[in-house]
């Protein structure tokens, strides 16, 4: 590939983008796509509709971008929690230190390649870009000490801008825990596998165990039932009641206010199971028996403080450690309730068995793809149907199937990759929903990590050398090998997934289509079935995360790729900060837990860099610049151990200090009775569908009723009811009526 | 090698036993030999001498072997703690699981490996030992089915029998912890970077921090010295206080128990310093502020109930996660005081350095002893010593030098091993010797595992072939072709490494030598200034789990092997009994925490004899029994995930039912009081040198005084007190004085 060829590249990604970028500014404008765009204020605030057609509505406008920049962190914060901050803050990383190592490598290191005197060079516009890479560097130059030097700028940098950002990220952890002082989840334990016992049922064995042992600061507790026939039992009720008294409601359609009430009526009996068995009055209408037979051996227990329930979330509660398993439990919108019920005994199986699966998809994922690929040739497709062989005379037709065909067939491939991982990351049985994106982030990092880094720059230019690895001492040598010749590649790779990637994100098409497909297909104007999203993490953390990766190994080797990663990362920030205050509603969050995988990932691809660096001086006869490079390694993982026990711990546990503070100024503001009576419905493990139904047939009365009023498309599992503020503006609403009646 | 040297080599090593036995049969009865032979029991009782000579004194008997025999459990526990029951449950467990598979291989595998037709076969006395293994199996033979149903049947026993194992050791650990009521360990919390404040000392910070959080349950505290400084200053004032006393304490050395009294006396003030400072009255000779100067970031927390103890252990403190850091505290003789004062900022730092310098070390071992053993070989060393020349004539010389010199380098090396080990795990900064010793013990058995097993394999056998493993599917298949080959060597290793140790370790020529030395040359009559050692765990548990992947690798390619190490596994099964009852005194302990160790490193053994008959299989080119071979290993990982989470985490953390009911039991019972006066004079930092001078002078008298007659060679550290028990029979004695004078 030369530079005119990259230039034309280039030229054409930045016309889609400027295209595509456009088209938003325009869609986003039009009244009727305000459920695609701005699915996270529509979750916030009524929208006022107003179909007044205007001619503003269809020039393209900037305003989105200066709006994204003007946004403070703490409009961040409170729109998409603390995980987006985090996102955000992992840009600004990138953006900061690939500026440096764009400095540094262009103005030092580029140079150096370019005038290296190991090939010849030509005209400029068909210079071959490995002229721009250490390939281009003579063996045995002096001028490697640019490279090994540029090198420790680069690490340095990176060490001292990751450690302040995960010493803030911390602060801003801490802060987010003192910050939700009502958040029942602070008080709320999770245990599983409770022993049977067949005198009593699991309810009374965890009232007895916690009474006695933990006398002074149990609470209260709520068990956790089999979801699958619980809920079936529940909707099919629902049904017949509802079918009894749909005709009668359908006469009061206009009085919204009286309609949501009844709905709410209706959700009482149901929620009431979910809490105490003691307290279920006389309306449920199921007996106690019946449940009991549905309890699974798993419960959550309520503590009077936080503190009593991080102390019994973290100790070995008996002398087998297979029963009584403690965990402080998830938020209520974050738990994901089916996985609660999941035997503790068969837990440790599905973990094994789903990260053999994982591990054995990732290594042999390349297999079936290159397979499908070659049968997608068209010689040989022609052998399988002969009736194609007419096509085999038309030469357009023959460059189209063969050049697009294996790469359609690898982007095919490549979409199975997320919900794969995510199927993966629930049989394994996390018991929340940010816990679960999160492993699926980590599963879909590796396997970037993997699949397109390792894999390309192995099986596309050096296969038949890397077969051969001797020793492990050779590893460093063939990735030096390796690793230039990959560049072009990458750095195409860089225009088309990257830039591209980030275009459609804004636009938005799955949404787009699905809601133009109901709006003049299906002719159903209001409902908003295509939902709005939670952010997608799993997927944009990873790919944010493999362009990191690619930006430090290439930084020193082929330097010509960074101002193209600088645009992609700029453009990233603005994008995101976009869809984080427009699009995706916050259901969850893990409270700054990917942090710590940005910060693993960084100093792997740091010290990938420097092991790759290592090889490379090797090869070019630079013994006194690779092995200065030896104690920069060491350096980096010593750095990486440091941080881990510095800043770690607080992400795994919470610090008794902080807990034990809070609970005093509960005290002391005398809040705690409120918050011990909140608790006790802080938890729905069942929600009725009759809120739901209501809702659908009509939206917009009954959405100020119940927040839940988004949908979130990744997690269809057994709903959970909204939080604490909304239960009371229901109870509220429910006042207000009887007022009225009574008026 | 063929039969008849074998069995030469056997007669001679079992003639060398048998001599070393007899000897030990008849130097055990020496009265004089009393302090090397009876250590353990000279701890417990004073032992009356009578030196009166008789005949049976020099037969040679196996009284000892029935003693070792009848030994109860119990009487093994109390000897040797809960660790030497571990060690011997190892022993049992390797002796079962060797009987049936010698059983097995020997009448199943034995006939089919020798009538194999691959080899020619000679006259039985001359018949190479290779004929017994794998290798004279045909290619592609059916009876490598009967190898594969070995295998399953060694694998199924080997984890039925290492399941109840675990499951009874984990029953013993929580008797061990039950049992012992009155330990003050479960009590106390080490705090360590205890943060440094200017307005006040760290006791002070501790007293705030603790009585602020942990206002219910913090009972008291003591801080920790550096050792070094304080420990010179207070032996420089003993030196002087003794001097001037010296003279007048002479004229009364007859009244034995007065001097005793006095010696306690004399140790009241220095006891007192290392209790808490308002604590330390007008008696003491340092002021307040000098004591704060040495004052360390640590401090031993002592807590009002167990349950306190171990919930304060296990919580984050502080939001720094550097900053109070908290452990359980080991038992008062296991606590390791130098360690305590290391900057708990500079640990990691430590551990990260042995760490990397015990993994170079085992890597690169083999690196120096081979150049060293090829300079000692004679023609190499007459070039560097030019008047070696003339034994060059003596051809018996010749072999003298070249025969033994390169083994006797080896094994000079090789006794480097074990102190190297220790050394690195004391830096590492151990906070208990118990701990210590744990950690050298894995780090031993890496390197014997590494050097001894690997490196014989590779270099032995197959340097050339093994030089190019192109991937690791290949593995397998290398070590498939090594092992059996080395099968021989091995054999004579087990023969002279193992058995003739165990003979070594039955005499003790060590302290046998130190003891007549000093006896004789020193002329030094009463004093054992040699000591008693603590059981070595370190060296032999990972010498006997060498032995056992010894046992499992070659159990089914060169069963021959199996009845030699059965007779090892069952010497040894007595010589450790007879050791444990009679030689080795008990001070610390880890609490049965070598038994995680046993298991990891017996499923390790397995996996890699499953995976070495998997590569043999394919050599042999039976794809059906190496295919079968994959399940097995996969379920004896799967046995082993779920060995760890069902028996695991009792090893790590203490139960908080059975802590709570100990609390409950003690409350009830009115004990607590009594504990909580004994907690402040548990632990002492240090011990002052009066008492051990006065012992050294009479030590006859003062040895029923303090329990420390005993002294651990390897552990030379600041000296520690003896246990609340004895504490109180020092206090009886005082009182008894007392009543003396008073009438």
């Amino acid at each position: 590939m030369n530079i005119s060829a990259l230039l034309t590249s280039a030229g054409i990604n930045i016309t889609i983008c400027v295209v595509l970028l456009s088209l938003y500014s325009i869609l986003r404008k039009q009244p009727s796509l305000v459920n695609v765009y701005f699915g996270q204020r529509l979750a916030q605030v009524q929208s006022k509709r107003h179909d007044l057609f205007c001619f503003d509505r269809l020039v393209p406008s900037a305003s989105w971008i200066l709006k994204a920049c003007e946004t403070s962190e703490e409009e961040i914060f409170s729109a998409g929690g603390l995980d987006a901050v985090v996102f955000l803050r992992m840009l600004v990383f990138s953006i900061r230190i690939f500026s440096i190592a764009a400095i540094i490598c262009i103005f030092l290191v580029l140079p150096l390649n370019y005038f290296g005197q190991e090939m010849q060079h030509k005209q400029i516009p068909s210079e071959s870009l490995d002229v721009f890479t250490i390939g281009n560097v003579k063996l045995g130059s002096r001028w490697l000490w640019a490279h090994c030097l540029a090198l420790y700028v680069i690490s340095f940098c990176a060490c001292i801008l990751l450690y302040t950002e995960y010493k803030s990220i911390t602060k801003k952890r801490l802060a987010y825990v003192t910050g939700s002082p009502l958040n029942p989840s602070q008080f709320t334990v999770l245990v599983r596998a409770i022993p049977w016992s067949s005198g009593e049922s699991y309810s009374d064995s965890v009232r007895k165990f916690f009474s006695n042992y933990y006398a002074s600061s149990y609470l209260s507790h709520q068990m956790v039932y089999q979801s699958g026939t619980v809920q079936k039992l529940m909707n099919d009720a629902e049904k017949i009641y509802r079918m009894l008294k749909s005709a009668p409601m359908e006469q009061h359609c206009g009085l919204s206010l009286m309609r949501c009430g009844l709905c709410g009526g209706t959700a009482q009996p149901f929620k009431v199971l979910s809490s105490e068995p003691e307290s279920a009055n006389g309306r449920s209408d199921y007996a106690d028996s019946d449940l009991r037979e549905k309890e699974c051996a798993a419960a959550l227990i309520f503590f009077r403080t936080r503190y009593a329930a991080l102390v019994a979330s973290q100790a070995l509660q008996s002398p087998n450690p297979m029963l009584w398993v403690t965990d402080l439990a998830p938020e209520p919108k974050d738990i994901y309730w089916t996985n609660l019920c999941v035997s503790y005994r068969l837990l440790w199986i599905r973990r094994t068995a789903t990260l053999l699966a994982s591990v054995l998809f990732m290594i042999f994922y390349l297999v079936p793809v290159t397979i499908v690929q070659s049968i997608a040739h068209l010689d040989k497709l022609q052998k399988i149907f002969p009736f194609l062989r007419g096509i085999s005379e038309r030469k357009f037709l023959i460059q189209l199937i063969t050049g697009y065909l294996p790469s359609v067939i690898l982007m095919l491939f490549l979409y199975i990759v997320p919900p794969l991982m995510m199927l993966f990351s629930t049989l394994e049985g996390s018991i929340s929903r940010s816990g679960r994106k999160r492993s699926a982030c980590i599963k879909i990092l590796y396997f970037l990590i993997w699949n397109v880094f390792f894999a390309q720059i192995f099986t596309g230019t050096a296969i038949d050398r890397v077969g051969k690895i001797s020793s492990a001492k050779d590893i460093p040598n063939q990735l030096a090998r390796a690793v230039p010749s990959a560049a072009t590649f990458f750095m195409t790779y860089v225009l088309t997934s990257g830039w591209a990637s980030l275009s459609c994100e804004l636009v938005q098409p799955f949404a787009l289509l699905c809601h133009l497909f109901e709006r003049f297909v299906l002719r159903n104007k209001d409902d908003p079935s295509c939902g709005t999203y939670t952010f997608p993490y799993h997927t944009e953390v990873s790919r944010v995360l493999l362009f990191v990766l690619l930006g430090f190994t290439f930084s020193i080797l082929a330097p010509l790729m960074l101002p193209f990663l600088l645009v992609y990362f700029l453009l990233a920030y603005l994008v995101y900060r976009n869809q984080i205050l427009n699009v995706y509603i916050t259901k969850y969050q893990t409270g700054g837990l990917y942090w710590p995988v940005v910060h693993k990932t960084t100093i792997f691809s740091l010290v990938l860099t420097q092991i790759i660096a290592l090889g490379v001086f090797g090869l070019k006869e630079s013994t006194v610049a690779s092995s200065f490079t030896i104690p920069l390694i060491i350096c980096t993982l010593l750095f990486n151990e440091y941080c881990r026990r510095r800043f770690q711990p607080v992400f795994t546990s919470f610090p008794a200090q902080v807990l034990i503070e809070m609970d005093w100024q509960d005290q002391q503001c005398g809040r705690m009775e409120e918050i011990h009576q909140q608790l006790r419905s802080a938890y729905y493990q069942f929600t009725s569908i009759s809120s739901k139904q209501c809702k659908a047939a009509h939206p917009s009365h009954c959405e100020s009723e119940d927040g839940d009023g988004v949908q979130d498309l990744e997690d269809k599992a057994p709903g959970e009811k909204s939080t604490i503020v909304q239960e009371t503006q229901v109870e509220r609403l429910h006042l207000e009526i009887e007022e009225l009646n009574v008026k």
